[in-house]
Order: C-alpha cells, then structure tokens, then sequence
C-alpha cells in the first residue's frame, strides 16, 4: 500500500525492537535460562507517571506484531488491529500500548529455532517446555526494562487470556485491570484431545526428525500444515462453516476423486500450506503444552476463586456465544470465581456466532464493550 | 472364552459367507464393476414367507460381523451384538437378519485391498468412488441373491443410516422399514472438515505411496492413526471425554515433555494404534468421500420431503442427546422431511450423553425403543 492509504487510524509504521533479558528465568519445568531475548512494539506514548502502559498477550500463532504496519508494502496490519490504534477501542492516543513475542516463539524472541549458546546450534527440541506462568516472569522483565511499575490493563484472547488471568493471580499489584476474552479457567479434555492430535501429527511426520529438520535442511511441513487445519476447525462455529462454506462444490460437481471438491476442504487446505511458511513446529508444540498445562487452580485446591481471592486487578471477561472452542459457559467459569472472590468483575458475552476467532475481528458490540471498559480505564488513571 | 461362557442371548459361532454378484453394477462415479463379491453374515431364520429379513447397514469403520462369535477365543462379539441376538431388540428368534462387507470395504467385500483382475494386483487406489446408492444397489444383489422380495426391515446408525434412508428413496418397494439411527440427511460444512483433515493425514503419509503402498510392503500408519484419533474426537461428547478421562495425567504429574501426559492422550493414541491392525487406508478415504457425497434430497431440487414423498417403508428415527457429530436436530430435519411428505415416522431422542458412538451402546431407553419398535414390525408380519 502506499503511504496515502495508510489508513488515518493505524498507529502507521512500526518497528519491533528487542530486550536481552539477563537476568535468569528459572521455569516451572525445573530449566534456568540464564537469558533470553524478547523481541516487542510499542504503539502510543508512555506518559510522565509511566501509568498508562497496557501489555498485550498472544494466543498460539499469533506475535508481537499486534497492531500496524512493518512497511508500506505490508497488504495486512498486525493482528489486532481492529482495536489498538488512535480512537480504536485501546487507544493510543491515550494508552502505551506493548506486545510481545513471548519466549519459546519463532518470531524473534529466544525460542526453538534460536541459537543454543551451550552448543552452538539451534535449541529445537532441546528447547525447555514453558508455560503461561513463565511467560508471565518473562514479560515482568518487559515491564521492569521499560519503567512501568504497574500495567493500565493487560489483554489477551485465547491463549492470550490465560496470561492475563495468571497475571491477575501471579502478580497482581502489577496490573490495575486484567481483560480475559474468548478464554477458559484450563482446558478440557476435548481441548487437550484436538492439542493432542496435532501434536502427533507433527512428532510423526518423518520430516520432523526429532525436531531436528533444522539440522536436515526440511520442515515437517505435512504435520504443521494437518495441525493448522485441525486448528481452523476449532477456530470457526459450525454455523459459520456453513454459511461461508455450505456444502458449496469448488467446480460445481462431485469428481469422485480425492481432489479438492467442496469449497470449506480448499479453505483449509489453504490455511495449512500458509501456515507452514510462517510458523515453526516445535514453537507450535511448546504453545499446545502451554494450553494444556494452563490450570491456576491447580495450587489451590482447585479452587479457582481461592487463587483470585487476593488479586488486586479489576476484571473484564469477554466470550462469544458462537465459539465451541472455548464457549460461553468456560468464561462464565472465571466469572463465576471471581464473583465468588469477590473482585470486581464486568462481563460481556458478544452474540456474534462467528466463533472462538470473533476475538480477532471488528465486531462492532464487541469494540464497543471493550472501548467503554477501556474509557473507564482512562478515567481511573485522570483521577 | 470357552463354551460354557458363550452368552446365552448370543446368536452363537457364525461364519461368513461370500456372494459373489455377476451381474455388472454401473457406478454412480461412472465405472461399472463386471462382478463383485460381497461378504455376510447371517443370523436367525428365513421364514418360509421369507417376510423376516432385516437388513443391517454398517457405519464407517464397520463390517458383516454385527453379532456372535467367530471362534471360542474372541474376546469380543461382532459390532452390534448388543442389539441382536435371541430375545434381543433385533430379535433373531423372530427374525433372518442379515449383514454385510460394503463394496469398497476391507473385510473380505471386493475393495481396495481385493486382486484387480484387469491388473493382477490390488486395486489400492484405482477402486472407484462408491457412494451410499452404490451401496444400496449392491445391498439389493445379495437382497435378490437371498430371495428376500421385501425387506421387513433395513437398519443401521451413522453412515449405516444413511444407507437406510437411501433404501427408502431408492428401492422403497424392497423394505417395509427403515430404521435410520444417528444419522444426518448429509453431512455439514464441519463433518466434511473433519473428513478433510483425516484423508490429508493418510493423503499426506509418505507411506500412502500415493495409495500403493502394498506394493511398497508398508502401511500408512502414522496417517491412518491420525484419522482415527480425529474421528475418536467426533465420537464422544465433551461431557463423556470430561467424564470418562477429565484433565487425569497418567502419571500423575507433569512431565514437561512431549510422551503422554493426560488421560486422554492415552486413550486416542490406543484407539488410533490398534484401528490401522484391522483397516485398510483405501478403504478408509472411500468411506469417507462416501460421507461426504450423501446427499440424496441433491435430485430433488435439495427437498429431501419431495424424494421422500414416494416411499413405501415406515420409518423409525432415532438420535441422541450427546451426539455432536450428528446431533438430534440433524435428525430431526429427516423426522420433519417424512412428515412434510405424509410418511408415517417414529422419532426417539435417547436422552444419554455419550456422544456418536451411543448408537453402538446398550443404552436401555435405546434398546427399548428399538425392541418396541421390532416388536410392532413382528406383529405387522404375523398379521
């Protein structure tokens, strides 16, 4: 695009920048890392008291590359674009906005296609497992490296959400507001079945070699690619399937042969191959680990609301009725728990029926839920 | 299990037998098979009216081993021995029930795996597509070989009850009743995703050998086991897998590794392994092209009342509450289609939670239905 179409309410060009954290990261799996790097944008100002400061957490596939454009040629901004932006709903005209690639990621932040110091090739497999817990240590050294003593609100959808509750319970005096969207208290077993599949088409597709295809000049392209379409499938309502897809035949008869046919196999086929050029599969395992082990429940008895009981935080939860990813009734979960908890908690559940990627998109009751909250924000921190 | 063990409701050692059919049968893809044989199996006794045959239609991954026992050692019976037996809801004391090896299957039915004679080697991948017509055309060759002029029944859930529905459209002269069970009147955008994802997995195998690979002396393992761990998913309702594995690790810690960790993995891995000892990967991809294809209101301008409106047969209708690869209101759509038609229909919504597989459980609000409804066909008979 060129530069007279940048559209007037982009935070325009970015650039990610990158912290060498050097501190050691002792991980849950019993790993130190003596240092890793943390590639991240910024999008608006930070203001004098360092108040305003708001960290965007990513769900599985997803970057720092949260909002705006890398180049004028760029044909998509980054992924949440939607609302963070001058007068979107997170507002950069009022807000410090950061995101992260968090650590174990392949988009620059020290991961399994990083270079292993100890032996001088990159980690793959050897990479520790990590969880939300450690990504949330990990992005406090964000917060400390850029002065924010405490986040305005940290959001996140999916996976993204996760953080943000283990935030609210990990380090609580650290954030005023924790926005949760389209996540659950942990997953199910159906959720860690669908993990489970796409693992195992990665662990057996013969280009994995061990998570070693770096070393052998292949990706493991065939399993990345049946996991991301598995992905898709969790990722859209079956009432969006079938209105964007029906029963629709690609050449407009049956060819009785194992071609692409009906319109929804060419869209995943689709989402497979591009997938596979943008993402690395033992980042992709890492991230599916990362959902199934999330349960901050679990060191209190499973007593969620016990964990929530002393978080200083102010909550807003999200869901959308159309996702059967993580549906309604997994946030009302959370809501539940913090009610019980007694924090302050609002919650908005969107009747968009497009399903668990609705958190992604510019739906307008949702932009607006997550714009008023975020105005309340803004007052808080005029007072 | 020795003698003094076989069940005494059991229909006891059976064998199967082999029809072979002579007669060409044009395909709907648009090849016509010269001959073909068809493995069955028979239980109970044709009347000398031969009034009592009741035809049972398998699902995807089934065969003509519905009920007893091959041998002493078989630790279990054949598919739907739950249902069929003396004094059982399929009751073989009453009547000549028959099934059969779909064309296109791998257990003895000519398939994938059968001598090609034009060739002298296996089919693999050049068996023709077969569809659910196909099916019921080749069904009607061992109904004619048997010289049954009516069925007094043809039954069957998921793919099987497809099938049933097809006989009424169809052939529906040749049937009194159709008993269509978990079923749909054609697959969603979703469940040919599903079926999408699965045959990319087998597709995809370096092993598949482009569907060759006995001539490779190999098996698509790895592909054939992630279909089955996908279809396993589908199989189960949220609520059941919650139930039956919950978020259970196996070793009752985390491992913070990639080996199985929960419950659940545990159980798709076992079901995915021991499927590809007993299915053939051909077979498997035809089965599902099969699924993805039925749609028989397609002729009648997508009015299945319209194609329904002409059958003879009375139909029974049964789903299940749990069911969410095809849920109750896809039955319901073929329960409304008979009465906008003027047919006479029974519906039965099992209330258990299961999920798909109920239809294969001794669920006894499901067995009574069926009983009942047998119970009603039995006294039609007698009149």
């Amino acid at each position: 695009m060129s530069t007279a179409t940048l559209p007037a309410d982009s935070v325009g060009l970015v650039s990610p920048r990158t912290l060498q954290v050097t501190t050691p990261l002792q991980l849950e799996c019993g790993v130190t890392l003596p240092s890793h790097e943390l590639v991240y944008e910024t999008y608006g100002t930070l203001n004098a008291e360092r108040s305003n400061g708001v960290l965007i957490c990513h769900a599985l596939s997803g970057d720092h590359h949260a909002a705006g454009y890398h180049s004028l040629e760029d044909r998509k901004p980054g992924w949440w674009d939607s609302c963070i932006g001058p007068g979107k709903p997170i507002d950069t005209n009022r807000f410090f906005v950061v995101a992260l690639n968090n650590l174990g990621g392949c988009k620059g932040s020290t991961g399994p296609t990083s270079i292993n110091p100890q032996t001088g090739r990159r980690y793959g497999p050897d990479f520790p497992v990590v969880t939300v817990r450690d990504w949330v240590a990990s992005q406090r050294e964000l917060q400390a490296a850029l002065g924010i003593e405490r986040w305005a609100a940290v959001a996140g959808g999916s996976l993204g959400g996760m953080q943000v509750l283990q935030w609210a319970i990990d380090a609580s005096d650290r954030l005023r507001h924790a926005i949760v969207i389209a996540a659950a208290p942990k997953l199910s077993a159906q959720n860690i079945a669908f993990n489970e599949v796409a693992r195992q088409a990665i662990l057996s597709d013969p280009d994995f070699h061990a998570g070693r295809y770096y070393d052998h000049g292949v990706l493991p392209r065939r399993g990345l690619m049946l996991a991301r379409m598995l992905g898709h499938i969790t990722y859209l309502s079956e009432d969006a399937m079938r209105a964007k897809f029906g029963r629709e035949l690609r050449e407009g008869r049956l060819n009785f042969g194992f071609d692409v046919e009906f319109q929804v196999e060419s869209y995943l086929r689709y989402q497979g191959r591009s997938f596979v050029e943008r993402f690395d599969a033992n980042t992709y395992l890492l991230m599916t680990k990362a959902l199934d082990y999330f349960d901050p429940a679990r060191e209190f008895d499973d007593d969620l609301a016990a964990g929530l009981r002393q978080s200083q935080a102010r909550f807003l939860v999200i869901s959308f009725r159309g996702d059967w990813r993580f549906p309604s009734s997994r946030s009302r979960e959370i809501v539940d728990a913090l009610v019980e908890a007694g924090r302050d908690v609002s919650y908005v559940d969107i009747a968009s029926r497009q399903g668990h990627d609705d958190f992604l998109m510019p739906i307008p009751d949702y932009q607006g839920a997550l714009g008023g909250y975020f105005d309340r924000i803004a007052a808080d921190l005029a007072r």
